[in-house]
């Protein structure tokens, strides 16, 4: 598993549509506080090698572009670990 | 907005997954429980349009081939009113 304190200094990106708690600054974009740690991670892994389409995919593979596993999986474990 | 209760007597083939209480079976299914209303239905539409790959979009795309967009409307009022 991640690490959440890791995972939360990598956050301020995602803030402007997840919210500074991980609930989502609107109704189009997920909350991710207190989501799957697995889904979460899935889900940006998915976005990094173009396995996932849909919504905001092209904004999230711009951010994640520059992310390394490990960032995204302390960035799972940080929302994971967010009261939902 | 939709039907929370019409949502949950559509609710029955999400549950081996999405669980009794809108909380994922698996690390590998999101929690849908409080999820915002506008994400998930888009979501849904997305998945009945083609739109959205990665995960279990395969799986997804069958169950919502047999729904209408009012029961799709419903299920997501009845998943974003569980209590996360």
């Amino acid at each position: 598993a991640g690490n959440p304190q890791a995972g939360e200094e990598k956050s301020a990106a995602c803030r402007a549509c997840h919210g500074a708690n991980g609930k989502a600054t609107a109704a189009v974009y997920p909350d991710l506080a207190g989501q799957k740690e697995g889904y979460l991670l899935q889900a940006l892994l998915a976005y990094k090698n173009g396995g996932r389409s849909g919504g905001q995919a092209e904004v999230m593979k711009a951010f994640v572009a520059g992310l390394s596993d490990e960032d995204m999986a302390n960035l799972a474990a940080y929302y994971a670990s967010l009261k939902p």
